[in-house]
């Protein structure tokens, strides 16, 4: 139990501050759900930060040189709906007080594009640091590429608040470390040591030295060692403001501070202080009023400077940018567009065609020609791997490395860090001016799919590519082949999932990728070669855009049995078909590159494809069946693999789990004759 | 480019040495596929550690008190073949020949079960720090239970071999980060300084201060700077066998050591090193032959040693069980029968059987009393939560915390670390002798799902309790509630997922995963209250170990439609039963908690359940509708959800989704009118 606390005169500043403690009470209180006692800890950071430091505008949140500020520690939630609507933006009283209600503008946690303000969805602990790094590298990039010596038109930084079990989880780790390999300066995070979690102490579990740890990715640390000091805080922040390292400030704070009963306890955490705990807290605070959701006028009035203090900054800085615009007209269109959202004009003029070829080409390298077409006509494609660039075959070619030297490079090394790939592309991303992309093993996208879910939810347009799609990677054996790996990216709301079957297929894919502008696409890749399909005498891959095509009619006679498949299977079930045509049994072969897309279509087109008389359907694919058996239906068949692969020569592989046209053929014939 | 190395004399240490150099570069050579150059760089290591220190017999590689040796970064896998044949497990020549070959003993990466004297399967990077972390906490914990003043029969270490990816990876960071907390002194890890990626000089992305990193976990850290220095190697081990912390050695090596053309290069990194090049190196080694796979006489004899020295640690630890037998004589039996894998004798009568109660009950709740009722007579389950135990209820009552400072606890607190847990479990599980489990929010299987798989590749009978298992969690919004996660677990081989519908499906889900030995299960629970069924006019619970069952018989005359479930869903579908039976449509109800376990039954069980002349069929979820197409056919319909979920209370969403009674009405209906 915390000293009790008195107090004989209540400043303006504590009002303010006790301004977001008694809305996040109330808040959860009436919801009868929540976190309020993180809220009321950083109430006193989140005041100097917001009211003194953080460049923004509460009347435009979307002025693109505003500051980003990520509350990591999303379960906080409402601190930040609380200095949303004391700071002016579209956010009301009535809207605090639906907190966690269907519907409302104030969700259980903060989510993007729900409230006006909030930068990204936060709540899965750690990914917040992960967006945050990624906001703050797409901001370095976009002022090294558009400054100019007197004109510094990108130069905002990006905060954020992240509590122990941020620092705990993995990804935090990662971002931290790749953050201060790049010397990401304008990236300040405070860390909410209020030594209490879920379940107790943090002592249970938790013994870092976080000062330490992170001093040894290279940041500045620094110690607050009472969070309630209000310049403590303030000299905190212009200290690292001044570093030229990415900042971490180490804030002690107490959570649920001011409760008399629950104060530095586990009771603040997770749930509603209750009523009469509220009442008490109120009266240790010296609060003035007694009803729930009062607040003060002066408190208001004091807040609600942040707009006119916005507005003066937006002015200045868009008085800046005109006169970058009048010096330098092209660049400030360029950057306009570019954080806009838009693609160049013609830039699908550039996308190559490849000619038919059995000597066959890898869909991953199908993939670097596509990125090797883009790279000039597509400034803002940024990305690259987790250290399998030369594997995923991610590089930009020409467009130079992005190094803590030169912010100006496109080709980012993520490092072995898959699940900060993750979370820094969807900062970029929602950061806005680039169009990231990211690669490593399709396997691996398990280490990054709490990321690629959040992106998902965002509606970021991020592109992920995965190769080495099946146990066609051969040699690197079961644990290296994924097997349930692309059923359960499917199985995410909002993900296309594209699967090429070939070299144009690939293209399509791309093209589909970079058209999307409301959800994150994975392109899955081989490893292996696959013979560029013959489209004189196929459907045309760009049919791939409604995610499953008719590519070939039976060679002669009436279908009796759809063959469909994804990826590298779908040329073993050509063959397939020509086999069963010589035994007089005449195949629809369907490519379903995307099961998500052809989902999408309307059911006439669907039905075209799969014609529902046509009941005999295998489906083939090298991986969990799952997926499948929405369209094969009770009739049909799926050829998959529902146990781990074998180390051995790929081709060697497909053989020993039966993707052969002469199964195919077993498996097709025995539909036929069922 | 290294310098060139000259030699000349060699030294019976260098021959044996070198012998793991040619190996492995023959052997991926041979195979031309995988990576030589870490084998080459860590030859030396590995000599000093396994034939001076590590505590094993190659010719019983299950001795209980063998030390365990985990080769974290498994690309470098013929680094462990070559010694594990060269110290004499039962690993031929002939097999080190098939390395990468299909149904060989040397597959790509150290796969547990496969190889004599793997502990693990190793290869996706970050997972075997979190397995030896968990090696050590279960000896840690049973050395506390079961040594004795004078008898010492638990008494090894685990070591480990990390590589700059395994550090950069999140899972590290949250391994490193508990053994730190727990002080496990045992634990001794290397970090392999090699500098170089597959990508390129680590410097590309990587710049952390690795021995300042650990010891901010509270790690004694040391480092070796010449990585070919026997001697400071040696010393190295032996203060970290001496230091009460857990140790990380930093050591300075060179991939590719040896090679004129190659060493400290990415070329060395993941492909072979080609003919020439092998030739060269073995040159520059002073190597006596020339014939691939050559292996010196006196360096295998030499090694061999590793046979003796084993047989006498052994022989010497038996004389001591003896003693340890005769004066603790029930204590031995214990050990022995845990360390075997068993139950105790009638540890089923004590699962509790719980009275219909429309009132309700959590199925988490349930949980937590099948928990309390198995403390006490199965001691060997251990384990705890990623910060949730008051919430997903994984508290074992009366069990104690597994703190540093009493490893006898049998509740661990795993910190915000789901995918440590993961890996923690799994390596806890290799080591045998207890039973673990571990739990946290459905959604966030999701952080630990790259250690569930390894888990499941290795068939290891981790148990994992997942609650808040859909939008019923309310509040907590769309970040917290999982949709496509139970796809994507049902896609994972070999993993059983439970999702029990009721408190007495709770006890037979624990029974079934209690009785597992060959894989992990998935139980699947609710935050929200759930009706105890009325067995007497249902189905027996009994029934959920074939997966699923009739749970009820339509109310009068012959079925129409079958209505399937799981979980919170079955008791909404039991009431659209009634409904439909006002309505004079026969429905019969489906209990489906498990779809693997159903998927495994005889087809004629199945018929039974799911009789094929009924076609109409209706499946109705809280999760993404994937899993169930395969169960419902072409004639039947999936009610799930296949987008994000909002904040609101939960029943509130159930309605807004549509998972009520009245709307399966309306669904069933249409299914029997079409």
């Amino acid at each position: 139990m915390a000293e009790p606390i008195t107090m004989t005169s209540v400043s303006l500043d504590d009002i303010c501050i006790n301004t977001i403690r008694t809305l996040s009470m109330d808040a959860v209180q009436k919801a009868n759900s929540g976190h309020p006692g993180t809220p009321m800890a950083l109430a006193p950071l989140m005041y100097v930060l917001w009211t003194r430091h953080l460049r923004h505008n509460p009347v435009d949140p979307d002025w693109p040189d505003r500051d980003r500020f990520v509350l990591s520690c999303g379960h906080a939630s409402m601190l930040l709906s609380s200095a949303l609507y004391l700071a002016g933006y579209d956010l009301s009283l009535e809207d605090i007080k639906q907190f966690r209600q269907l519907g409302s503008k104030t969700p259980g946690h903060p989510e993007y594009g729900v409230t006006p303000g909030v930068e990204t969805t936060t709540g899965p602990l750690g990914q917040g640091v992960g967006n945050a790094v990624g906001m703050a590298a797409a901001a370095a990039h976009l002022g090294a590429l558009f400054n100019r010596p007197d004109h510094r038109v990108v130069g905002h930084r990006t905060y954020f608040i992240a509590s122990d079990g941020d620092l705990m989880e993995g990804v935090s780790h990662e971002a931290a470390s790749l953050a201060g390999h790049l010397k990401l300066g304008d990236l300040i995070g405070f860390y909410d040591d209020n030594r209490v979690t879920i379940d107790g102490e943090t002592d249970l579990c938790y013994s870092d030295d976080a000062m330490g740890r992170f001093a040894s990715y290279g940041w500045h640390v620094r110690q607050v060692e009472d969070g309630n000091d209000l310049e403590a805080l303030d000299e905190a922040v212009r200290a690292a403001q001044d570093d030229p390292r990415p900042s971490l400030i180490v804030v002690r704070t107490h959570i649920g501070y001011g409760s008399p009963n629950k104060q530095d306890s586990a009771a603040a955490h997770g749930a509603a202080l209750g009523e009469e705990e509220v009442a008490l807290t109120k009266q240790n605070l010296d609060w003035p009023g007694t009803e729930p959701f009062h607040v003060p006028e002066e408190a208001l009035a004091h807040w609600r400077a942040c707009r006119d203090r916005g507005a003066a900054l937006q002015a200045e800085w868009s008085e800046r940018f005109g006169g970058y615009a009048a010096a330098h007209p092209r660049d400030a269109e360029r950057l306009r567009s570019r954080l806009a959202g838009e693609l160049p004009d013609g830039w699908e003029d550039a996308l190559p065609t490849f000619e038919s070829a059995s000597g066959g080409m890898a869909t991953r390298k199908a993939s670097a020609a596509v990125l090797g077409a883009l790279v000039a006509r597509v400034p803002q494609l940024m990305g690259g791997s987790a250290d399998l660039a030369g594997s995923v075959m991610t590089t930009l070619p020409a467009a130079g490395d992005f190094t803590p030297d030169d912010y100006t490079g496109r080709n980012v090394h993520f490092g072995i860090r898959e699940h900060a790939m993750g979370a820094v592309m969807t900062g970029m991303s929602l950061h806005g001016g680039v169009r990231p992309f990211g690669g490593t093993f399709l396997i691996f996208a398990d280490y990054m799919r709490p990321a690629i879910r959040l992106a998902a939810m965002m509606g970021q347009p991020t592109i992920y590519l995965f190769s080495h799609d099946s146990i066609g990677l051969g040699e690197d054996g079961p644990t290296h082949q994924p097997i349930g790996t692309l059923a359960s990216l499917r199985a995410i709301p909002n993900l296309t999932v594209i699967r090429p079957a070939d070299a144009n297929e690939v293209v399509e894919a791309w093209r589909v990728a970079l058209r999307t502008d409301d959800g994150p696409t994975a392109i899955i890749l081989t490893r292996q070669g696959l013979p560029v399909l013959d489209r004189s005498s196929l459907g045309p891959a760009s049919a791939l855009a409604r995610g499953g095509y008719v590519l070939s009619d039976p060679v002669r006679g009436a279908p009796q049995v759809v063959l469909m498949a994804s990826g590298s299977e779908v040329n073993i079930v050509l063959a397939a078909q020509r086999l069963l045509a010589e035994q007089g049994i005449g195949a629809q072969v369907v490519s379903m590159p995307s099961l998500e897309l052809f989902g999408r279509q309307p059911v006439e087109y669907r039905n075209e494809v799969l014609p529902p008389e046509l009941a005999k359907r295998l489906a083939v694919e090298a991986g969990h069946p799952m997926p499948w058996y929405r369209w094969v239906g009770s009739e049909g068949d799926v050829l998959g693999i529902d146990r781990f692969g074998e180390s051995a020569p790929g081709a060697d592989l497909f053989t020993h789990f039966g993707f052969t046209a002469e199964e195919i053929v077993v498996r097709a014939k025995a539909l036929v004759e069922r």
